[in-house]
């Protein structure tokens, strides 16, 4: 009997990698990090860096690397980092695995494409008997794993839970609020990624830095609209998960939806791979939500069809800049 | 008697320059720019540029430009395109010339320190006569100069007549959006230029995008505090003027408040000069107006005690990078 928590993170793209560094170095958490590319994997255990994701990085003596999934186990919070329209199989695929007491969190910003469905609700559904959470807000793999200051939302439906579970992952530099909203959350973390894209065409026609700041002030009223018809609070939309994000994603090229709108405007879709950018895949949902819910999008809709090639980058330009503005 | 509407513009900067060509170039009124500067003012009207506030632009023919204030007697809307600071004297100084039916727009983005009131409280103690409003949100004058799209809001406390004056001062790429909140609009343009330092403090310190942007999210629920407090609206502050400006401002080197931030954080304080950075103003009085009015600032806080000299730089990042975050 041991009071240390074990933390598992599953996934080592860059983001799963990160959080599993900054987990091991700062947190008071024993941590792993599980993947199955056998040849990465071998490879971060042996040089502790991961020059693709992370480059200049060391990663930290603390964290272990394994292909086991029997680690999870013994695993009291397992946060799953693979992509949105992953997340399904990745819970399917390790249920067996689970000890059952464990807490899960998501650590995807998306809905997944098939269903609409946020990603919590996706994992209750594969792992009902499990709590499922979600990790949103503004924090860029690299910077995370520099130890950079960094502030992001969890929520679980319990504030509690969330709180606790916050606490044990909080270290120095990343600090984790508590949120009772995975609604308010997911939202806010599906959403500017479809933002960003927009953002990025605006960018990549050259219409300005003021241009953009007006985008992303329309943007978070969209996007609280959505939080708020689907049952979650205005309130969490504007702050890190959704704003900060947003704020964000929606500025810089560090961001790949960012890049990929940037990237659309210019004609220039092959810089690129649309297969990894999640706003891609969140657009078109989003924009079912919109409709399913009676809500205002213009912009995710615009992207959306932008996207479906159904609007031409200049029209969408035109509907993006000029369309009345109903929160002033 | 005619129906073209006449606009003066007060203030040869760069920001009222800028208004005034677009004006010129796409409203309906006829517009003139009304300066003091004997030498600018021939040169503008001989060259139509501006070189050191507008490098590159050429002003519109339409555009008159005068120093002769019996302009103003003819003048239906009047735009005092002057820093906060100097709004009451310009106000006073040009009072005997006004038309007495004149709309006055205040075009700057602060509060006079020595009283603590916003700028359309002080347009209303000058001008009593007269309806003050404000303008406001995110636009850099050389974006609107060069036809850039641009979005602000416009707030008089009677909404009509904000709508009807947008409506003559909009055009294609400039479009304004009536508000009847000056209070919301007037305290997100002046707290927008405090944050902006602090994120330039971030910036210069290297803390990365993440951090700037979670103190973005937070300095917007920081700003929505205090225009509550202030019998505005939470959501005018959550529009182009506040948020929108905040995003705008508070990452973009062309802002002088963000600038400035960045030459403290690296010790570098002559590169900007102190006197032309609004937010050096207001942040002083946005934290009397904070302690006026029982309202929890931070940032606002932390920014007031470094310009003053109480507060060091580590210190200060320390405060604001590792304060709980109330809003999540």
């Amino acid at each position: 009997m041991s009071d240390v928590k074990k933390t598992v993170v599953v996934g080592s793209g860059s983001f799963g990698t990160a959080l599993a560094a900054v987990f091991a170095l700062e947190g008071e958490d024993e941590v792993t990090l599980l993947g199955r590319n056998a040849v990465l994997m071998e490879m971060l255990a042996e040089t502790r860096e991961h020059p693709k994701a992370l480059p200049g990085i060391t990663l930290p003596k603390a964290l272990d690397f394994t292909m086991d999934p029997s680690v999870l186990e013994a695993a009291d919070t397992i946060v799953l980092a693979v992509p949105a329209q992953a997340q399904r199989a990745a819970s399917l695929y390790y249920a067996p695995y689970l000890n059952p007491e464990a807490v899960i969190i998501s650590a995807s910003k998306g809905i997944e494409r098939s269903t609409g469905r946020l990603i919590t609700d996706v994992l209750n559904e594969t792992l009902p008997h499990h709590h499922a959470g979600a990790l949103s807000g503004p924090g860029f793999a690299i910077d995370l794993a520099r130890g950079k200051p960094i502030a992001m939302a969890l929520a679980f439906r319990s504030r509690a839970l969330a709180r606790d579970t916050a606490e044990i992952l909080s270290g120095r530099t990343f600090r984790i609020y508590a949120s009772g909203d995975p609604v308010g959350v997911q939202i806010g973390g599906a959403l500017k990624n479809v933002l960003a894209i927009a953002c990025g065409i605006v960018e990549g026609a050259e219409l300005g830095e003021s241009a953009r700041a007006a985008l992303i002030s329309r943007g978070l009223a969209e996007m609280s609209r959505l939080a708020v018809a689907m049952g979650g609070e205005a309130d969490t939309v504007r702050g890190l998960s959704g704003l900060g994000d947003l704020v964000l994603t929606g500025s810089s090229r560090q961001s790949r939806n960012f890049r990929y709108g940037v990237a659309l405007a210019e004609g220039n879709f092959d810089s690129v791979n649309a297969a990894l950018v999640e706003g891609v895949y969140s657009a078109s949902v989003a924009n079912e939500l919109a409709a399913e819910h009676g809500v205002q999008m213009p912009i995710s809709n615009a992207v959306a069809r932008v996207l479906d090639g159904k609007l031409g980058i200049a029209d969408a330009l035109d509907e993006l800049m000029t369309r009345p503005i109903t929160t002033e």
